[in-house]
């Protein structure tokens, strides 16, 4: 198990190359090789012996670098290498991507006249007649009722702003694949053209028949709090905004979780939220509706407070339900005295000094992506006891199994109480020592589907 | 190989069920079975033997009938024979369709927290960048190029009428399977719940940057026609109903076969055409862009002319480009002196005399589902030199193809050209003594792919 150091110095590598190698002999130059890639500004994951049949062994190196320029030296420092070969290099992500990371398919095969009599006219019109004289049938015999809609406009992709749909849609493919991995969900991509909240909730409304649940996925605040509330009103499934409920359940997982370990109870707890979009918002609804003592936000023009000039109407009723003693003040004075800090916002904006400022042994969750707020070393400098990053906290945690509860269970809405559940699950499935569960494991989003789904019957 | 009525009397009954029986001894017992059932009023179709551990032999039986009645009838004929123990009875095509008969999956495993940071974020952004960059690489690192939107809403669904779109989706399931099974697109049902031409319209533009063509399906006449034609002009991608364009090239690719057989060429032809809706008028557009010396076309009120009242806009514009005498009428008066007749209309509304009407050797190709216009018997009897019924014209011969074509060339649209060589292709794919090619041989739709993409590129 390689250290968290050196995983998060590995992975603040976002690009993932292959090189295929092949060595004269195995002996020394492997490691002279790994060595280079190294000193060239690369990190190596995973390498894999390949099986040769003439001379030498050829090997797979997985190296991770921060832009392509380090890519290029790692390649040619490998190839400097005496008795080193380069055979390939791979563009993992891009490879990985090409044609699409999902697909729809049959789920039977059609092999013969008779098949294709049964699969379609003239036998299917007996399950259309079902389905119509009984509507409930469609849950057994079409796929709706393990289909959500991933729907986006792409206005608030990643990191990466409003790049539109199209540009987006690699995302939206990715979560696709993850829904069936993880958890066997057929996820589509809905990519709505528009920039009008109101006519992405019309588009939605038409075509939601056809799904058993609606995920909202990458559309910028404020619009995304309008088109979530109102298709939650207006649609009788359950309907998730991942940038708000997903984000909001795996900081609470990970919250609870790291509670527990320092034996403080949630009752007690004042926090400070860096960021006050759609993650930041549905996190301090979450932290309040789990009892948390209190919450302020901060925004980049300072915290959020009742009072405040030029508030939109989203940010206006915010600050009602949040900052108790209406501080006032930039993010400094949020979060002195407080015992825990959540960043959803911008690399870097968190001091030493600043953490140092909090209660005694605070809660330090700095989950910019791919930068903190602040790094690992300097919140533990500043006293903090805890400390987490984007890249142990992801979404992907949280939602398959939210979806996959919630499609079983029937559920008409996801409520908060179904979120905390499944914060808890994720809470309870960590390992000792650890602060999130293991991602890979079927088990994690087993027990939050099973959470889910028990809190929907309710 | 079963003789041509032998499969007719087959398939008339639409109802498929399997009956897995053990047989105390194969013998004489197989054959007493198989009788029971068929004197019970049902169709022996495939009989495949089951291995087992103990003594006897089980038997799955497929047989055909034309209402449960029968199928409960042939049940219990089976069982009364002595030596023959009924195991199970399932109902395929609903067991076919249960779960649906389409899902969406990963195109790629996610094994390793690697996988999971190249399908997903961070390594994803790479891939978002270089399409927001050059959008034409959505066409790569994209799965766009390769789906295809079912869009419906239920308001014409096979011969049910307006069903809905959740009653109707089994058949749009069962499209997608064909797409998969047959050439490979992923093809994904959107139910849009309207009656409204212009909403529907609406909903599949702003929708529509997230697929590669559209095919508009089983939605009534005359929206039908708007819904194609705005669409098609709107978008920069194929857009095809296959009520109209995939029934109008399977027709033509029949009728060349039949043509080349009696060695007539189309020029001379002149056809009755029963039914003037989406069907009917497509069917009569691609003839005549085909060379076909006179359509009229038969409607309920009888021959569409120039001058009947009453005619909504499209039925108008029809009388305007068929019917160069301007006969009117009833079908009869329509099919008087005509080289062809073509039915997309209603159960045995032609009679032996109005065969005989005809010039002489006709052409009779009688398509509604599941019964024809005049049976095959009938038709002979009245003079046909060639039958075909609706079993043997089946759409699926044409639409996997002319999408797969059209979206391998990237075409911008799906023209009267593209379909006219979809239509030949079929026609050279007959065999000897056939009136239409294999439905099962994948070189049927890649050669209609292939002369599609061709005709596309000119």
């Amino acid at each position: 198990m390689p250290s968290f150091e050196a995983l998060q110095d590995k992975f603040q590598r976002t690009i993932v190359f292959r090189l295929r190698v092949r060595l004269a002999d195995p002996g020394d130059v492997r490691e002279a090789v790994l060595t280079a890639i190294h000193d060239a500004g690369a990190r190596v994951g995973e390498v894999s012996d390949i099986a040769t049949d003439g001379d030498g062994i050829d090997l797979d190196i997985d190296i991770f670098a921060v832009d392509d320029a380090v890519i290029e030296l790692a390649h040619q420092a490998a190839s400097a290498i005496e008795g080193c070969e380069v055979l390939s290099i791979d563009d993992l992500a891009m490879d990985t991507h090409r044609g699409g990371a999902c697909e729809i398919r049959s789920r039977t095969p059609i092999r013969s006249n008779t098949d294709l009599r049964i699969v379609y006219t003239p036998g299917v019109a007996r399950v259309c007649k079902a389905i119509e004289a009984d509507p409930s049938l469609a849950r057994e015999f079409t796929n709706i009722p393990n289909r959500v809609a991933i729907a986006t406009n792409g206005t608030a992709v990643l990191g990466l702003g409003d790049i539109g749909p199209v540009a987006g849609l690699p995302v939206m493919e990715g979560k696709a694949a993850i829904f069936w991995e993880f958890v066997g969900i057929s996820a589509d991509p809905v990519l709505i053209d528009t920039h009008d909240a109101d006519e992405f909730i019309a588009v939605v409304e038409k075509i939601a028949c056809g799904y058993g649940a609606i995920q909202i996925e990458d559309v910028a605040a404020p619009e995304c709090f309008k088109i979530t509330r109102e298709l939650d009103a207006r649609l009788d499934m359950p309907v998730l905004h991942d940038d708000q409920h997903g984000t909001a359940t795996t900081v609470l997982g990970g919250l609870c979780s790291a509670l527990s370990q320092v034996g403080k109870p949630i009752g007690n707890v004042r926090c400070a939220i860096s960021g006050a979009g759609a993650g930041g918002t549905a996190v301090a609804d979450l932290l309040l509706h789990a009892g948390m003592a209190d919450v302020v936000l901060c925004d980049s023009k300072g915290i959020v407070h009742r009072g405040r000039d030029g508030l939109n109407d989203e940010k206006k009723a915010l600050a009602e339900r949040t900052n108790i003693d209406n501080i006032q003040g930039d993010l400094p004075d949020a979060m002195k005295g407080r015992d825990l800090f959540i960043g959803l916002s911008k690399p870097g904006i968190v001091s030493v000094e600043m953490v140092r400022s909090m209660a005694p042994g605070p809660i330090v969750l700095a989950l910019a992506n791919p930068v903190s707020e602040i790094g690992r070393d300097d919140a533990l400098a500043g006293g903090a006891a805890i400390y987490a990053d984007g890249r142990m906290m992801n979404n992907a945690l949280a939602y398959p199994g939210i979806f996959r509860g919630a499609m079983d269970a029937n559920a008409s809405a996801i409520t908060q109480e179904m979120l905390m559940a499944a914060a808890h699950a994720l809470a309870d499935a960590v390992p000792e020592g650890e602060l999130m569960p293991e991602m890979m494991d079927p088990k994690t989003h087993q027990s939050v589907a099973a959470a889910v789904a028990a809190a929907a019957k309710k």
